[in-house]
Order: C-alpha cells, then structure tokens, then sequence
C-alpha cells in the first residue's frame, strides 16, 4: 500500500476516505484523503464503466481500495499527479453526517468519531502524542523509568470528597484522584526516579473550560532532592526539552493551523513569592484583592501572571512560591513554616503543582494531624517508617497542558473523549 | 551529589541506603545503597566522635546523606574504594522490618514498599519500564500515536458480567474491560495508528497465577490492513523489536538474576490452525481431549504448544489461528465463516488476542446480534455507520508479558501494587 502523500508515478494501491466526489457527464472525479495527504482520482466513463457505476453510488467520506497507475497532470491541482484506476473497492459506505461545522461542541462530542476526522483535530493528538513523549524521552535519559500504580485503592484517601466510589464484590473501593501516595511509595521502595502517565478520576461537579472527571496526568516524582528547587529545576528543563522537540517537528504546522508561535522557553524559569505577585499586581496594573483573598491566587491573578511574567521576564511560564501551608496538601514539606512547594502558570492557568516531599515520619504524621487526616492517611504514614529518601516531585494535567498550548477552548476538544459529569457517552 | 555506582577517589556526596552498619570497639563499617551501587563508609571513631555517635543509634535501612572523601583502599571489597566521612545527616530512621525472605507472597504485599527494595525487584520494573518503552519505539517509528481512551465508559459494554460500576453521581458508570471499542473509534475518526497503554479493569474472582482485577494494556491498532496476516506480523516484528533492544541493555543481568536467556524471535514467527495443533498434539506427545473441547486451546493444550513450537519451529512463539467463530468476540471478521483472528502464545501462555476487525457495518452490527448483543452495543455500531476503514490490532498484557519474561511464579510479582479480589492494599 502507498501513502497519499508519498505517491510517485506508477502502479499504486491507495486506500482512504472520499473526500469529494464530482460526477460529471464524460468523467467523474473524486478526491481521496487519508492522513499523509489528498490525491485526485480521475475516471473517464467511457473507458471504465464499471468503476463509473461504483463511483456514481458512492458517498462522501466512504473508504475505499483503488489500484491503478499514479500519472503526472500539471493541470492537477493535488500534487500534480492523478490515478487513473484500474480496480476500485468501496471498503465501507457512508451515510451522511449527522454534525457539521456548524454544530455546538456538545452536538459534535455526541459524534466524537466524525467531529475528530478533521485536518485540525488530528493534529490536536499528534501533537500531544509527540509532546508527551518528547516529555517521556527527557526523563528515561535522565534514568527514570515509567511506573503503573493501581487506580483502585481500599480508601478515600487525601480527602475523603470528590472521590468515585466503586463496587468491589461485596466491598468497596475507591478511584485514586493522582498517584501521589503510590509514586511516594516507590521512592520508600528505592525507585529512585520514576514517572507515570495514566488517568485520574475526580468527583467534581465542575462545568468549566478546564476540569473533566478523568484526564491523563503526567506524574514525576524523584529522590534525593536537597530542596524544591530540584524539583523545579527538572520540570522546567523536562517542559523546555519537550517544547523544543516539538516545536522542530510541528512548529510550522501548528502556527499554521492554529496560529500559535511555540516559544522554547529560556532556562531558569522565572519565580516569584505569591506575596511579592500581588504586590506587583497592584503596583503594575492596579490589581487589588482583599488580604483574606491572598492564600491563593485568584483565577483574575492567575491570569494576570501571564502578562506579568512577559513584561517582568520576558518569560511565558512562573513558577509560583510561598504559599501559606495552611493551604496545601499535608505531605508538602515545611521549612521554618515555609511551604517548600510551588505552583507553575503559564498562559494565565496553573498547569503544575510540584514540592519537595515531607519525607520524615514524625513530621508527615504531625501534618496529618494537624489537618485532621491522621486517621485516613493512615496506611500511607506507613510507608514512612522503614527509611524514606527524602524526595519531590509534581504532576502535570495533559489535556489541560495541551489546550493552553494550542490556544483551544476547553479540555473537551484536547481528550479523544471528554468525560464530565454530564457526559459519558460516546 | 554523586551516585554511588559512580564515585571515584576525591570529594563526595552521597545518599542512600544504610544496608549493613558494623560497629567496632574503635572503627565503624558501615555500607550505602543507591541504585546505581554500594560503598563501604569508614569512620575511626576516635577522630570522629560526633558522627560515630551518630551511626551508634542508626538503624538497618534507614537513608542517609554523608560528605566526605573517596580513597581508594585495597583492602575493602567493594570497588575498592571507602569514604572517610566529614558530615553525616540520617535523613530518614527505619523502624526494624515486619517481613523477611522468608515471608510468604502475601505477608510480602502487606508491606510492598519494603518487598521492592531488593535488586531483584527493582530490576523487574527497570525491565518492564526498558521493554514497553522499546515496543513503543518501534510504533512510534512507524508512524504510531499514543492516544489515552476513557476508562469511565456510559454502558456496561461487550458482555455486561466482568465488569465494575461505579457510582457517578446520580447515575451509574462502568470501568472499561479494555479500550476495545474506543480503539475502533480512533479508526472511524482518521487516526490510522494508535496506540494505548493503560490500565483495565475486570471484576473476575479469579485467584489464578495470571489473572488482576486491574491490569496494564498494551493495546495498538491500525488501518488499512489487508487481512489478519498484517496484524500478526506487526506485532511480531514489535516484540522482536522490544526483545532485541531489552537482550542489549538487560541481557546480562537478568540471565545473572533470574537465570533467563532472553531469545530474540525470528521473523516470521510461526503460525498453525487450532485443529492442527491438536492433530500435532496428539501425534507428537499423545495429548488428546474430547472434540467438544477443540474448540479452544486447554489450558494443558496452551502448555504443550511451547514445546510444539520449540520442536516444530525451534521458536518460542507460536500464533493460532482458526479459532472457531463462535467462541470469540463478535467483532473479529469471518471470512467465509473463517475467523480472522489469532491468539499468540509464548511459553505455554496466551499473551495477546488479536484479529481484523469487521469494519462493514451490516456485517458487524449482524454479527452483534447472532451473539445477541445488539442492544448492549448499540452505540459502538454508530462508530461503523460513516466511513470506517478495514482495520485491526491487538493487545497485549503487560504484566503478563513481564512474567513470562522473567519467569515468575506470578502476577502478584510484575505489578507495581497486585490488585485481586481481595487486595486492595496497600
């Protein structure tokens, strides 16, 4: 079989979908595509009535077999080159399209299968395929090995909410929101340095552009790290190797089709403390919250931390410091009451949340207690008691990293399949 | 920092493992373990009194991080080198282990993170991590993308037993068996090659040496394809491919640790009817069954083809074809009533199901409802109803893969954290 794109003239064997099909009163001629490229199809009636009569019935966005001779025609726009058939099968009819460009996103998700068939949305996952191992190679030359830790766990744990609930034979389990115990796990295992890529399930009753029920997150975690500075420092250079990969091979493609520049960002990534941010807000741009509002960035501040980090450092990514532990996972370390964690924005979103793990049995136990967890965390303390290298990492949301990249509105045009409260089908 | 295996004569900085610790009436021998190695650290206690003090109340197992100067001594075993300490910090105490060697398989899941920590273990999922990566390598070479389908599916797909519901909010999910019919959807929409490697769910109360309730996928499937014959020979040109590349980087050490000569296949691999091989089996080993049980391979049938296939075709593999249509899923084409689909089996175990797909949409949707499955499928069949291309693939599972490979006594082995019926922890 010969792809479209690579047709030379000669005996070729071409399979593809029809993508357009004029039959006109002596000829017929018919565009067939598959995903290297496009190539007319030019059928003279008189000469090949049999193949005419197959093409006469035929619909639009059909697959379908063609042997024949690839002949140049500079009159061809596609290429200059037609096939001339010889044989020709129609491996599959099509009825007409239930969706069309003009159809909401929600009418196109009932048709995901179609929606998809487009030059635009296959490069969505090209793309993202490309990326996420360009991401993967970075780290197995940086001797970490890829992991798979189960998604059913015995207990709620982290929290207790937002968590899906499972029927377990005459028991229940539970759907694990991250891997965060389990790839803190494997550095109490001696891993080392690991990386997963798998779903996550979160019980959110959420309805924006950003949040699904089940996304692919891509999870780091390392040992022997002497601050979170590691921790940032092996994310920045991991998103700046995989952006430049990337850019090389879909740069051109990509601003084309999307009209976004892919920027490889410089290295360090730029930081800032959350209470120097807002600060700077204000100073800047006459940004002003409530004190009260300042535990977090706000989703305005957020946002704002894209401009802010242009116009401070010329830089499209901030990685975000100093958050009051009070408002961050337990299992953070604390230095002196200084959370030894941080949060990565870029494009005005959060795409990262990473930190130097708390590492030391009495000091991750006293966490928990202090927001109460003691109890639900407590098979995962356990892991802290025979040694425990001390360790950080972070997690990335695909879909999410994917949509900010390409410009895109929401997470449901990034997942082959969006899932949210409202939808589970197709 | 330095890792272990790496050190030579000079400054250091190391952390690690303490894995031995001898404590003598005027010198301490204490020995650190990373994952690259192990070092013998030399403290005479009379010059160095604070940091003897320090390894006196350290226990086995517990992590440290020491600087220090490498010297080379001829005396010591290891590498001939010993570290003579300037600072030691114990980063993490280990409490005295609950398990040992000779705990049994399940006393050693209660406490995996320990159970990982020996060489032995680690090199089962560096090996799993090398050889997946490898058999992606060589899809992604060939024009191959990753995609991640969703695991929450809307209706209890393909049969309806086996499969787990979860509560999603006020409705009912289920967790999908395998990205089957989503993979099928990726053809529908264009994307030619795919592959998916994630985790399944099945709700079998199985307490077989092969059998999770969760396990990892290694799902792949393509367009295009002209009969089963180009599935069977990707995927065995993909495993020869991940087992040349995993003999080169992990030849040695696992023939050291697990007494195993991993065998790079000849292409093509070998290839008999189910009825032949009974035919064989009895002629060769006098095995025989009733006819009634022709119609699959028993498990003692499975066994013998490793032999079969090692005295036939001196190789260790052996795909099966000719399955009776009847007894395989709906969704492998027949050809003239011939299935179109195979079973690979390596060393008296089926690792992978694979076939061409029927991808006509009267010929599949009456094929769902021979089975009588029309309705559970109903929405699947839409997929086929706009232009599907001819198409197939396979799937194989990882941790029996790696099993088999390494010759383990069991899945509870190849998995990060075994999840059975009734393990759910940790």
């Amino acid at each position: 079989m010969t792809k479209i794109g690579e047709i030379k003239p000669g005996k070729v064997e071409i399979q593809g979908w029809i993508e357009n099909l004029r039959d006109k009163k002596s000829m017929q001629f018919i565009v067939i595509r598959d995903l290297s490229g496009k190539v007319q199809v030019t059928v003279v009636k008189a000469e090949k009535p049999e193949i005419a009569e197959i093409f006469s019935h035929a619909t639009l966005e059909s697959t379908v077999k063609i042997t024949g001779e690839a002949v140049a025609n500079e009159f061809v726009k596609l290429g200059g080159i037609e096939i001339i058939p010889e044989t020709v099968e129609i491996t599959s009819s099509a009825e007409a399209f239930p969706i069309g460009p003009e159809s909401s996103i929600d009418q196109r998700l009932d048709y995901r299968w179609i929606d998809l068939r487009t030059e635009r949305n296959q490069l969505i996952f090209q793309f993202q395929s490309y990326l996420i191992n360009a991401m993967r190679e970075y780290l197995i030359k940086n001797n970490f090995i890829e992991i798979h830790t189960p998604k059913f766990i015995g207990t709620a744990s982290e929290s207790g909410a937002e968590v899906f609930e499972v029927k377990y034979f005459d028991k229940k389990a539970y759907l694990a929101q991250s891997p965060q115990f389990y790839k803190q796990m494997a550095m109490a295992s001696g891993f080392e340095r690991i990386f997963e890529i798998a779903p996550c399930f979160r019980a959110e009753k959420s309805h924006t552009k950003k949040h699904a029920t089940e996304f692919t997150s891509f999870d780091v975690e390392f040992s022997y790290v002497n601050s979170f500075q590691d921790v940032m420092a092996l994310e920045a250079e991991m998103i700046a190797y995989g952006l430049e990969k990337t850019k090389e091979a879909y740069g051109e493609k990509v601003k084309e089709v999307f009209g976004v520049d892919i920027v490889v960002p410089k290295l360090p990534f730029p930081q800032m403390k959350l209470r120097d941010i807002y600060d700077e807000l204000k100073e800047r741009y006459g940004y002003e919250v409530p004190e009260s509002e300042k535990t977090d960035l706000t989703t305005e501040a957020e946002r704002l931390c894209d401009r802010l980090a242009k116009d401070k450092f010329n830089h499209e990514f901030l990685l975000v410091t100093d958050y009051p532990p009070e408002k961050r996972a337990f299992y953070h370390m604390r230095d002196n009451g200084i959370l030894q964690g941080y949060d990565l924005i870029w494009k005005g979103i959060e795409i990262t949340s990473g930190a130097q793990r708390e590492h030391r049995y009495e000091e991750i136990k006293k966490n928990a207690e202090e927001k109460g967890l003691a109890k639900d965390v407590e098979k995962y303390l356990q892991f802290f008691k025979y040694g425990m290298p001390p360790h950080g990492g972070f997690a990335i949301g695909v879909d999410r990293l994917t949509m900010l990249l390409l410009g895109l509105p929401s997470l449901k045009e990034t997942q082959f399949l969006f899932r949210g409260p409202d939808r589970l089908d197709p």
